[in-house]
């Protein structure tokens, strides 16, 4: 891949339009796509949040993979009660979110914030809907699946459509660390993880991207930046992750690294720490991860574990100092990995360092949460 | 401090004058006040490279430390000789850099890039110079002291004026990170390090920086990224570092942090891993620093040293989410630590982990070597 041929305007023509102009999200909306994806035997949906960036995501998604519905429900607030989407070719109105909105709901995908999945996640379960929820509100309870299907697709077992039931979708970080972790966790397993985080703006919602995009505008013509979703100046700066610095002095998004790692490897041994970090970025999160294994395992055959492992996509060129980057990976689903290396401060293959990169909407939230959903039919 | 008070117009106003507008980088150079660093006793000066970023950023460190001289000479390549910069009210050409150049110097200040320390280090010692040099083409001579003055000043034991030699400045991340570890190490002594570096443009010098703010407002029209200086698009992007990749994986940024602290801490054992990442900053790194000790040091304890540290801040506030920034430390000489807290992937006190920023150009380069130039009167 050269960078040079990616179309770059994408990155902010996307943020400046998503919530202005949905269907542009949705590459298959063309009239003249044959719809096979909307059938009378296949699930209802609902998406819960879907004037958010990663609700409008939802939508895509399902779009680009055919996902099977029956019919599709877009809930959101109040406030947005009203606004037309379309999706797919027809035009729907978006309704509040009430205790009665799922009625009759298969499958409830949520990203809403916690929460609105709180009060109305149980709710939906008590209709009878699987709900997929993008919020953290349930991650950690023991009863609730958290689950990223190319790592822990078992977790998800006792999960049946038409009984009603909860999973959560792990937090962006966790899951773009772990689609390259784990590939390399099931063959030497890790012991420990050192993660540094460079997160997009995207990871904080549509209006943090839009900020992000003001501000820069604002730095260059020399005026004083905007500061509204964020207490601080982002546009050519980065500062320590914004989520609330828990008593122990790590961010509640570090704890997540720390806590779902345990979580979704069911393996409450191994040690994780995380420094959260955001960076000027639209859509797509990279993570500096050093690994260190229980028995050993060399830089290439890292590299083709790898190349093999679904969802993810090797970019480790070294002669031509091609790496990955956020813009390659905005809006594609694979984890890139690359600076696949030999750590030279542990014992011989005892540990690697690696970077990944992946887009935080798609892979880190809305695509993970519709393969779960596949994994439902 | 508010970040909000903070003259956000500086960033890019420093980047689009300096090298039109030198004389705007000195704060001193009212011309009413009184100079006092211009002395008939005073060394004789000569900084090689004045018109690059560094290079003005001497001139600039040197005003505002009221840094003695008795004459100095504006040295670089032919194309900028003639030019003309004005440092402290007077008005100077710059001449083209020779052999015949060193004749009378007494200290010289390089930042031209390795090959022209390589070629004119060597003549400016043998005319009885002492080179304080910016580049890597000596840093790791085993006869060459490299040096941070808070952190081995004895290492230049050896050097006198009048003599002849050379002093390496470490690399920018090198010292950065150092000027943070280096206190804890001496309590608690630092078996292992793993950095993740988030650098500025200004590293690779003023034209990235510009190439950075050119290819930001390119992008906010939607035009195609401009790329001379690096090959692909930086602005709301980041990547490895541009440095040339080893055999081992590991590009040379890293090596020299791996390398460099090795020497500088005169501790052949200490083991250091690093991943340089190139972010879209303007002139300050940042570091997310994980460390290992041989004895525990607790988190309480970790901040105290800090807070007591020369060159150092320590901004490190949990309740308000204020931690340090690029853009807090950019145009500052003191090194930022933050996000000091206990590792919880390794026994108890054995580890911190700490987020580090500091002015690239200052301190990471400029600032350092004045310094060490200071320790030569």
């Amino acid at each position: 891949m050269n960078t040079s041929t990616i179309p770059h305007h994408r990155l902010l023509a996307r943020t400046a339009t998503f919530s202005r102009l949905p269907a542009a999200l949705c590459p298959h909306s063309s009239p003249f796509t044959v719809r096979m994806s909307l059938s009378e035997t296949a699930p209802s949906l609902a998406v819960v949040g879907v004037t958010g960036a990663v609700g409008q995501e939802f939508l895509s998604v399902l779009s680009d993979r055919s996902f099977p519905y029956r019919s599709i429900k877009l809930l959101a607030s109040k406030r947005s009660a009203g606004k037309r989407i379309t999706f797919e070719d027809q035009s729907y109105g978006v309704e509040e979110l009430t205790p009665e909105s799922f009625r009759g709901v298969d499958i409830a995908l949520f990203s809403a914030g916690g929460s609105i999945s709180k009060e109305f996640g149980p709710v939906a379960v008590e209709c009878g809907s699987v709900v997929v929820d993008n919020s953290s509100a349930f991650r950690m309870d023991e009863n609730v699946p958290l689950v990223i299907p190319e790592v822990n697709p078992e977790a998800m077992a006792g999960v049946k459509l038409g009984k009603g039931g909860l999973i959560a979708n792990p937090n962006c970080s966790t899951i773009i660390c772990l689609m390259a972790a784990t590939p390399l966790h099931r063959r030497a397993k890790v012991l420990r993880m050192v993660v540094s985080t460079y997160q997009a703006a995207s990871g904080a919602g549509a209006a943090a991207m839009e900020e992000l995009e003001q501000q820069t505008r604002e730095v260059l013509e020399g005026k004083k930046p905007t500061c509204k979703i964020f207490s601080q100046q982002y546009a050519f700066n980065l500062f320590s992750h914004n989520a609330p610095v828990l008593s122990n002095g790590y961010n509640e998004e570090e704890m997540k690294l720390v806590k779902e790692t345990r979580k979704i490897w069911n393996d409450m041994n191994v040690k994780v720490t995380a420094t959260c970090i955001r960076v000027p970025v639209m859509r797509a999160h990279a993570e500096s991860i050093n690994l260190q294994f229980e028995t050993p395992l060399d830089e290439d055959t890292a590299r083709d574990i790898l190349r093999s492992a679904p969802g993810v996509v090797v970019i480790d060129d070294r002669n031509a100092n091609h790496f990955p980057t956020p813009l390659e990976v905005s809006n594609k689903d694979d984890v890139a990995v690359g600076r696949i290396r030999r750590d030279v401060s542990q014992d011989e293959n005892y540990g690697l360092d690696i970077f990944v990169c992946g887009d935080q909407i798609r892979k880190g939230a809305a695509l993970n949460a519709v393969q779960i959903a596949e994994m439902l039919l």
